[in-house]
């Protein structure tokens, strides 16, 4: 089955569902999903999923049509076809993030192909062996400019999506963030915004909270800021150390990163205004 | 705002989306939210709610319009306008579930109107007074046709959309069921299929479960065994006697209860086989 | 069935345990709950409720012996009879915490007794007359202590145990948060340390939180900075709007203040660094 | 630091806590960890873990006085020193609780040591080869009894204290299980009692729940009936196909298990009248 995914935000006024829809129909094409959301604030947006083996239109002709059509309501579009999402992680010595979504892969949980696994250590290397995975060693030393050069090509050359820090104990420099705005996610260890920056589960134990979490958000140049796109909390106690909260923190971040991953790779997040905009 | 919210189901071909867009476009409608689903079975679904005030035709012919359209896609539909809807509650001694719902009243939370509370018991009469609802005693004796009776005339009387049994403990006739399928909801302590039928909480404690629930359902004839619209859980541990599991069950049964009655009210729940499509 | 609970805190050392299990039964007691917690840091606190009707002692005697057992341990000590605390409830004007409470309390779910509401505003008079329980009227102007100085005179009079913040939007002195320093418990409308301060579920609104939650802490001087207690949240969606966000949070709130509550009238919290040790 | 843990279930009267404590006390150990548990059917529970470095008592000379100690009280007793218990894993083909647990152990999360994995498949070789784990492959054709006699000549061989069944899907013998009874866990992809025996997402897809869950319980003789240990549950909506329902439950399995598997690991349970006593 030939699909392809629609994701639009506009100014909201009358006639936009009917227009798309209709748009689908008259070409021969048939929705699967439709979902809609407008906000008090008058913007709307949207998520189509339509069929396109019987399209009237192929897939250059269908972009131009849209750009018409957009153009008429003042619209920001994004299309996206049947191929897979090509995605590179980027981690460290902790490997508990990347393990869980390359078994995800192994499983075929995951709607795009983790194709690179990019670290500034050499701990992921046989797990990538075992998962028959690239694994790609950039250290990073004092000059930083140059490991992102490097994995600014190797992101280039191998055509990547998306990038996922799991758990990527590296800071990226603004222009490698802009680069890849919207399409980097991070996993910040705490429910933000409390406990952002550096040792949250540390901070959590002082401050005696009864819950932690987890946040996976889209990357942006203020730390910790970004668009979050999903979040848990697992509870916790005064039994707890410090080391306890850090392994149980785990089992919710590999979970809020996989699920967070998962929708981008779907398509079913739009960001505006620094929030997400999250179609199920 | 005038609104309307409708609920159609069919099976699935191209074009229905559009056709219903069209619909409320061309009529000078605006759509305020559309949700739609597609079972794998070939079944379509769909929610959609327009504002009505600058609409071309009247109520009536809405109607008449919907009903040519409904016949060419072989569509069974419902159309409900900006009335609220009418809930009468039926309860027993235990008071947990009316009280939640009184007060969710007065705090202004529900998309409809509780315009009685009927019960078997005087229990409930003192808080139907504070609350400024009247209240209705209808014994419930050795012939329950005659209660019955009386509680079918005051729904007629009272025009009732919506039969919620908030911890009723009487069994009503599979007439009554028949005459409310679908508009009358109650509330199981158990997560059902578990513990099915009574005292579920001795069951469970029996069974040594680390997690209670309660689950509420449309009524049906056969017991505990209607169209699931919500469920939940509560953790619990082998401290809890069957007294701590009622206390610890009587917080996630008014709150599932109150989270499926707003469901209804805002008429976001479709039955299609015996299980609840809830449009989010 | 007569007993009582013994809270102790102090640096942890070998023997601890044995010492206080021989002192109950060597005059009599049954152990009926232990729990213990060693930090660590070093630190140790143990819960321990025993039966006395059986007791060699009186309750003067008790409290004489544990006074010299708790010298040779270098320890703190809270010793609590079977009479019931009495607590009071401060309200403003959103009442659906103190209705919880009260609720609860006609459900017998509460280990001890609410005997006032006292509120700045009128509107908790009605339902404090429906529970049958004294409303007390103080209005808050701009002389905030002539204000405090009824309240604390009020308390003093009816003998409060623990004065319970029901969503009262006034901040109180440091006089008088010193004054009740472990026995006064408030409940905030978010997870803190996230959005302390005015107005949470704006700010978790703005920040785009895929969760929102409450915590129930004692009150300090630093607003939002006291022990914890309890703290849960709710999944919410790009869909919630504030007033959204308002409504599922009033379910949160009521059941993590009242889940507070009971926690501390069962004298299971035990507060250390700004921190609670809560025995399950 | 050399611990001991001590497991104790007797009819409850009083002076059993005081006179283990002070057991453990006058032989220079110091108490680290005392939960117990009185039921209202008057049964007494208690887990006590000690420091032994200066116990004035070898470890056969502490079994030697317990046995006398439990003699007065008609005590049963399980004594556990610092020797990490020796684990099987037994799985089919479907491998997420498998790697789950082996990712686990390497991140040094689990009390205890997984030294084999066995299966009727070949599937987790590569990943028993990753983790440098030793694999049984050990086929069950017609004749189940060959089968059996092998893993159990395994098991013996191997010292093994504990077997999970990590989504292994055959049935074992009553005689197997039996003498496995208590050192045999199995993760059931239902919360139990509901959806037991074959294919519960099926079940559960059907029936049109609105959670699902798993459920970790020791094996016993009848299938699914056995002490649940640990259970959890996960939100689900209309659009779940059971693909979806695997593939959400896979996620809750392996947490379950993981939990299950580390309270048993920790000498956290005990088990009783079909239930189980968890220590936190």
């Amino acid at each position: 089955m030939n699909t392809a995914t629609l994701l639009v935000s506009c100014g909201d006024r009358t006639g936009i569902v009917a227009a798309l829809s209709d748009f689908v129909f008259r070409h021969g094409g048939n929705i699967i999903d439709a979902d809609q959301h407008s906000e008090d604030s008058g913007h709307f947006f949207m998520r189509l999923r339509f069929e396109t083996s019987d399209f009237a239109l192929d897939w250059e002709g269908i972009q131009m049509a849209l750009a018409v059509l957009a153009r008429g309501f003042d619209m920001q579009w994004q299309l996206y076809g049947p191929s897979r999402p090509r995605v590179a992680l980027f981690c460290s010595k902790g490997l508990h993030c990347v393990y869980d979504l390359l078994m995800r892969q192994q499983m075929n949980e995951l709607a795009g192909d983790i194709v690179a696994v990019v670290s500034n250590h050499e701990n992921a290397r046989e797990a990538c062996e075992h998962f028959g995975l690239p694994f790609h060693h950039i250290p990073v030393g004092i000059d930083k400019g140059a490991a992102e050069a490097q994995q600014r090509a190797l992101l280039s050359e191998l055509n990547i999506d998306l990038v996922v820090l799991a758990r990527y104990m590296q800071v990226l420099s603004p222009a490698f963030v802009d680069e890849w705005s919207g399409r980097a996610i991070n996993i910040h260890h705490s429910f933000l915004p409390a406990f952002a920056g550096a040792k949250p589960y540390h901070q959590a134990k002082q401050r005696g909270v009864k819950v932690i979490g987890a946040t996976a958000h889209y990357v942006t140049a203020d730390l910790d800021q970004g668009p979050i796109i999903d979040q848990d909390v697992i509870r916790v106690t005064h039994r707890d150390e410090v080391s306890d909260l850090v392994r149980k923190g785990r089992d919710i971040e590999r979970q809020v990163l996989a699920h967070a991953v998962t929708l981008h790779l779907q398509r079913r997040v739009l960001v505006h205004a620094n929030r997400t905009i999250v179609f199920h």
